[in-house]
C-alpha cells in the first residue's frame, strides 16, 4: 500500500555534540544538514530523547535563551519534594517533565525552497540534563 | 530528488488583524481560508511569531479560553525577578515562555475532506502580547 | 487538486478504554494498531479530545509516569482560585490546560519500517480526567 510515493521523502539522522543545558539556535546546523529543499513542503525534526526538546523561539537577542533557562529551571525545579525518579541524578526528572512540556518534535513548513519561519524565528535545541552528551535528530522532509 | 509530487500540496499564508490578548477560537476562519479538503490528509499550521502560539481546546464554553488566559499570565508571571530580557516591555518574555510551552504548529488529520477534530476541540490563536498587532499564518495541506 | 496522491495516505481512528487518570504507555497499542509501516514517512497521532494529551517520553520505568502525574497536578492546582470554568467538576479546567500544555497530536518519523524513536522513547496517552471515559485517536501515516 506504500508504492510509489518514496521518492518524495528525504530522511536523514544528524548527531549534536555535546552542547551544554540550555537552549542553543541551530536554525543554520538543520539548514546545512540539508542538500536542498522542495519548492512547497514541510520538515519534521524529531529529537530521538527523553531528556531534550526542540522549540521555536526569538533568534536575534541571547538574553532569551538566558531567560529561558532561569525560568524553566524554576518552573520545574531540582529539589521538587514529590519525585520519586531521582537515582539518575537530580537533574533528569525535571528533564524529562521539559521535554514534554516544550516537545520533542516540531514540524514546520518549507516554502521557496527555504524554511517558511519568521522573521525572528529560529530553531533552538534544548538541552536539559547537566551532561546530555551527543543527541540524534531525525529530520524528514516531504515535498 | 522533490519533482513530481508538488501537486499534493497545497500551501497558503494568511494573516490576521489584531487580535487582542488572550485565546481566540479560529476554527472557521482557518476553514474558510481553505478552498477545499482532501478526503484524507493533513494539515499543519504554523504561526510564523515568537509571542504568539497555536492549540486545540474547548470550543463551546468562553470560560475556558478566559480561564487559559488568567492562569498562563500567572504561570508565566510578568514581574517574574529573574528576567533579563526586558528592553521589548513586560509582556515581551512572558510571551516567548508561552510561545514554546503551548507551541507555534499542529498538524491535525483530514477525514472525508473535513478536519478531524474531536467534537468540543477548536483551534485556538494565543496571542500573548498586549498589541501583537497583524500576525501571520502559514497553512500547509498534504493529501 | 488532490488527485492521484490518496494512496499515500493510511489513516485509522482507534478507541483507547477508560484509561485512569495518569500518563500511560501506549506505543505497542499503537504499532499494533498500524497492519504495516513504509519503509520511510512520518506518523501523526491526533487526540481527539481537549482533556488528554500525548507526548513522548521514558518507557522504562513507571516512576516517570507517576511523578509526571505528582508534579503537573501540582504545576495546574484543581484548587486554583482564578478558575471560572467549574461546572463540570474541578479536575476539568486543570485537564483542559494540561491538555495544551503537553499538547494533543505527535508527529512522528517512521525509518525501516518501524518508529524511528530513541531506545528511551515511549509513547505516553495522558489522561487528565479522574473519568475520561474512551477516547479517541485518529493515527495518519504518511509514506
Amino acid at each position: 500500500m506504500f508504492s510509489g510515493s518514496q521518492d518524495m521523502i528525504v530522511q536523514k539522522e544528524i548527531t549534536l555534540q555535546g552542547y551544554k543545558r540550555g537552549y542553543h539556535l541551530i536554525t543554520s546546523l538543520i539548514v546545512n544538514a540539508l542538500d536542498s529543499m522542495p519548492e512547497k513542503g514541510i520538515l519534521n525534526i524529531h529529537v530521538k530523547h527523553t531528556s531534550a526538546g526542540i522549540t521555536l523561539n526569538e533568534n536575534a537577542d541571547p538574553s532569551v535563551r538566558y531567560d529561558f533557562n532561569t525560568f524553566l529551571n524554576d518552573m520545574v525545579p531540582e529539589g521538587y519534594s514529590g519525585f520519586t525518579h531521582t537515582t539518575e541524578g537530580s537533574d533528569d526528572m525535571p528533564a524529562h517533565l521539559k521535554a514534554s512540556i516544550i516537545g520533542q518534535n516540531i514540524t514546520v513548513p518549507i516554502t521557496n525552497h527555504c524554511l517558511n519561519l519568521g522573521t525572528w524565528q529560529g530553531i533552538y535545541f534544548c538541552e536539559f540534563r547537566n551532561y546530555g552528551g551527543s543527541r540524534k535528530l531525525v529530520l524528514t522532509i516531504y515535498s
